[in-house]
């Protein structure tokens, strides 16, 4: 498998997607509703999937695409490669904010990340790791992750999870949110993975997220020594919805251990 | 008075504060801690509010300082004008992220707001207000906000207010988090107020701040048609901490009476 050339286009194709999406800011947005409210789609989420699902398809006839607006394939199991894609992580915040919202991609092997960007598109930020190769900005490598300290670390964690919900016993969540020196949320699980992994914040938590959320993130903190699972300690399956726990090495044992009870719930 | 020259002042020394910050970031930031841990100081903070007190003092000696880091003076009451200055809102941001904080300044006169200032540095965004003549970004007019509804709200509110505090009665806080469309915190009161004025959110709730964190964002969300009060409905009165709620129009009154009980509590 020829990685370096996937990743070339990897990034051609995600900077491409950017410059399309920054174009895009004067154009008035037609913004669709989902079944949910809460998941607003806009004609630029829809146009950058298929602008990737061609140029995958064209170059790459025989690898997947995993995308959250449903045009790509439907996977099952973990077999060979796949791409998969959040053309706008943080749609809502695209929408209101014209910030806080990012590409995000991962291309899998066998269920293994191999290639992970996230791009940052107003600020300009290309974030990016390969597989045992580390994880870089704009082409420029990212210092390792330190170990953290729970009562210096801020937590990126929606007030949702700490009030009664069906993914969690909130009562869990409670003693994180007081010992923890604060708390932030973005409202993008990618923009918050690289905020992992960049120490902007200490910790990311999300009860549900699919695997297009986070697929180029988690690996993009993995490089950089950052610790992902889901919130019970398990691996993720990159095919299904979970809950994504993401950590500085030390505070993601920490919290696990004390605050989460090594899953045990 | 001779607003139009105290305005230019104010603009121009915001200005020269946030290049100052600007051409910091090169620099290692000499982090100390204040007696709470969550209450970073920097290097950065002291210089700039000593900045601003020294060109202050210098062209209006009359005037007043009431500034976060304690160089200014102590204010006891309401009387002529007063300059209330955050030199960095959202320290632990800037710390850590080197962005979401931002230079606040509000300059009134008999507690009254005549001039805000909220200078979002990494941006290069500068929101300004005038009582009575409108608010602006970089210049630019901003417009009125519109009306909103509870069920398409985004609203910037901390866990920390949604879990058992000194503060609140934390069952106040729960039913807001459920029927709001989603729940941001920054962890930056003045750019939390900026993102109320620009619709980047629809509402903001702090249980806890300052007049300096909130005295040049309260104006600049007024001045475009929100509403800014404390979170039983009354007057923030700029020389004590209180809870802040600043919210859209409408939106402001049906989440005072709906889950605020009108500050019956």
């Amino acid at each position: 498998m020829d990685w370096e050339r996937i990743d070339r286009h990897a990034k051609q194709w995600t900077e491409e997607a950017g410059n399309r999406i920054r174009s895009s800011f004067d154009k008035t947005l037609n913004v669709q509703t989902k079944s949910n409210p809460n998941d607003l789609v806009t004609n630029m989420d829809k146009e950058i999937e298929q602008f990737f699902i061609t140029q995958i398809k064209k170059t790459y006839p025989d690898h997947q695409i995993l995308g959250e607006e449903g045009y790509g394939d439907e996977i099952k199991e973990q077999k060979g490669i796949v791409w998969m894609l959040d053309p706008i992580d943080g749609t809502m915040n695209f929408i209101h904010q014209q910030r806080n919202f990012a590409i995000s991609l991962g291309v899998y092997e066998d269920g293994i990340g191999k290639i992970g960007y996230v791009y940052d598109v107003v600020h300009n930020e290309l974030y990016h790791a390969i597989k045992g190769k580390g994880a870089f900005l704009n082409g420029k490598r990212l210092p390792m992750l330190k170990e953290a300290k729970m009562e210096e670390a801020i937590i990126a964690l929606n007030a949702t999870w700490v009030v009664e919900n069906k993914r969690i016993d909130h009562n869990l969540m409670i003693p994180l949110v007081r010992d923890a020196r604060g708390t932030r949320s973005y409202g993008t699980a990618a923009l918050e993975l690289i905020y992992v992994a960049t120490g902007r914040v200490d910790a990311y938590i999300s009860l549900r997220l699919a695997p297009w959320d986070y697929a180029g993130g988690a690996l993009i903190v993995e490089e950089l020594g950052g610790v992902v699972t889901n919130l019970r300690g398990g691996k993720l399956d990159f095919l299904s919805k979970d809950s994504v726990f993401a950590a500085k090495p030390g505070l993601h044992e920490t919290i696990l251990k004390k605050y989460l009870k090594d899953g045990k719930w």
